[in-house]
């Protein structure tokens, strides 16, 4: 049995706005399953190896449930630009380079090392329409460390023509990928409508089927933007709302994510959380291209299952600290568009749904709960001024730039990153 | 004669919205002062020694105008609080502590050294009421290479024990402090009542006349949240609005900086015009405290000067590509507030205000103007993946977090900083 000694000040989100701190403690994980966090070593350790981080604080990996991997040669930049312009000037050309099987290696392997490197351990993530490029995706982030889900994006209509699939080329290629999928053991496939509008209905209903028979994820987009919805109206008109698109053909279920829900009103929400549907919250992408303010305080009050998503490149960052803060600033924003009726994240509960929420989607308990897979990293901020309380401390890495905050980090038991 | 010759790919914010780029040019400075951007070196320079930073893009570097040098040490967090919470828990009582001038070199150090790191080489600063720290503030930005203005804070009221002056007090300690302030070349004093309900009518009037008498510019806070106006309206019940306050004492002419301005209606902003007040747009600060989004579009439409400050520490950020970003997005979250119906911040337009429009308050013309003395920075982005167009470069580098993006840092003409 290999065992994991971590020491230092561990601070896990064991519940939504709870921030569990035990300072110069025990982080334990045997065969890469956490054990406890122990504020002294129990006896049952004594003579395992112990890494010492001193002061430094250990937290809990973190989770990007929404972002699109052939993106990330666009991240940063034409924030400028609306949504469907940035789609058709930047996103779509781009997407089209992933044909080129040694574009994609390079690209997607400096991606996966970025993500590690900034302790986001868990993704679930869109590629493009490409099987060969998504297969590649998939052995980067397998090689790197990254665990989660990976969806060949199945688009059928209303691309480029450099960027469009026929309805059956995207049912074909969706089998022999996920046939190649058997392959990995950290990251699996999940089935990707890229929203309704890119997909016929004979489409969806193959993915809708396709998902049912083998108990497959699914991933897409929901009421990001006013205009969408219209749009996603007059293609389903015998669909009341957005999200009942999806529904109909069986893409609406408790291993369902939906990224952005801007615009879901109450009765939308209500459907998400009678469906156990996981809305993934992407506050930076929603602001930069002006699509609106997503309810976020509202959801969680609601009892939704909510978890962060970079969206890169709508979002123009993939560091899940910045996401995070952009969520709290975002419902911040939202209170003072709301007329201060509502509320805001608080940094706990932000915290909560980068780490713990995420987590949740692959079925991790909150928090460093025992039986979990160890997810975690190591987070240095001795450079900065002290003394501070430790949740000062997170909180205070969440908002400021530094130059290499973070020191190690655990995947699925492994470390998969240290600084030299 | 002193020549400096950088060359790389130089961009500058020539005016509002507009972004001037020379691929492979030379930016020339003689004796500190710009000769010019020359895509070509022109003969006369021949044989003067070049620093090739090859494809790394050369930009002015950034003017921070409203940040509170003692709340260094709690930048970053706190952020849960609402202002006047956050006042009373953290910032008064850290700010306190500055009575002790060991802790005061320590923190002021450091906080130099960062703003230089990050390209900040201008500054309109607050320090504290203390004399001496304030001082030592002014000997440390000096030695670091940060030039521009700092002001002993003036509060006699409304503080805390720990942290307030009499009347008399203020007075005669803005009086030695101004004697004293003789001995710097780089750093100028600005006359900092801390904001109307900190000083007696008393104090406002002293300083009025002050200012005017010595010529000294004239830094406050105005508008920043609608509890705070409606305090400002009980103590002075003849004024209509707000700024009247500082108006009426002589506190109010186009050398004077207000922070804030998020609730000034159309009647304060005309004003502020009228007497040429720079506004100072501290966006990341009005969104952490939930003060509202300050309607920065609207403001430069009607021909206000704005520059962008990063409000240390209401603002959790202190590096100015975070700060002018936090910006941009705020004016987006602000056109969603306002239903679409104003427009947003472009990326060149949020860069002006972060270099040209804050250099202007110290005389400077916008971008490399010749005459202009050097304030400039070097970009290094060659880890993230291209090719990009310039103006797409400095966009990426504005949103992305990089470990050590800035290689070298020119103020007042000289090199005050470099990579090893």
């Amino acid at each position: 049995m290999s065992i994991t000694i971590l020491k230092g000040t561990v601070i896990s989100a064991p519940a939504l706005g709870k921030l569990e701190v035990v300072e110069h403690g025990f982080l334990v994980a045997e065969d890469g399953r956490v054990s406890g966090v122990f504020p002294v070593l129990p006896d049952r350790f004594a003579g395992a190896p112990v890494e010492d981080f001193g002061d430094a604080l250990i937290l809990q990996s973190l989770a990007d449930l929404h972002l699109h991997a052939p993106q990330y040669p666009i991240l940063g930049f034409g924030m400028d630009l609306p949504l469907l312009d940035w789609l058709n000037t930047y996103t779509f050309p781009n997407e089209a380079r992933f044909a080129d099987l040694e574009y994609a290696r390079e690209i997607y392997r400096q991606l996966a090392r970025e993500l590690i490197e900034n302790g986001t351990t868990r993704v679930c993530m869109f590629s493009s329409l490409h099987r060969q490029a998504t297969l590649i995706l998939m052995e980067e982030l397998e090689r790197a460390g990254v665990t989660g889900y990976v969806g060949k994006v199945n688009m059928d209509r209303n691309g480029i023509p450099a960027l469009q699939e026929t309805t059956g080329e995207s049912m074909s290629e969706t089998l022999l990928w996920l046939e190649a999928c058997q392959d990995f053991r950290y990251v699996k496939p999940i089935l990707t409508p890229r929203f309704t509008p890119s997909c016929t209905n004979e489409l969806m209903e193959f993915l809708g089927k396709l998902g049912m028979e083998r108990n497959l994820p699914v991933q897409s987009h929901l009421s990001e933007n006013e205009k969408e919805i219209q749009w996603v109206k007059e293609l389903h008109p015998d669909c009341t709302q957005y999200w009942e698109t999806y529904a109909k053909y069986g893409l609406w279920n408790d291993r369902t994510l939906m990224a952005h829900c801007v615009w879901s009103d109450r009765r939308e929400r209500q459907a998400m959380k009678d469906a156990g549907v996981t809305v993934v919250h992407c506050a930076d992408s929603n602001q930069n291209l002006c699509s609106g303010t997503a309810p976020v305080r509202v959801m969680l009050d609601e009892g939704l299952q909510v978890a962060l998503g970079s969206d890169m490149a709508g979002g123009a960052q993939l560091n899940l600290f910045d996401v995070t803060a952009a969520a709290i600033r975002a419902s911040k924003a939202r209170r003072i568009q709301d007329g201060w009726e509502t509320g805001f994240l608080t940094v706990a509960e932000g915290w909560y749904l980068g780490t713990s929420a995420g987590a949740a989607f692959f079925g991790a308990e909150p928090g460093f709960s025992p039986g979990n897979s160890l997810h975690a990293l190591v987070l240095d901020d001795h450079s900065l001024p002290g003394p501070l309380t430790p949740a000062e401390r997170l909180e205070r890495c969440l908002y400021r730039r530094q130059k290499q905050p973070i020191l190690a980090v655990w995947s699925e038991g492994r470390k998969v990153f240290e600084v030299k």
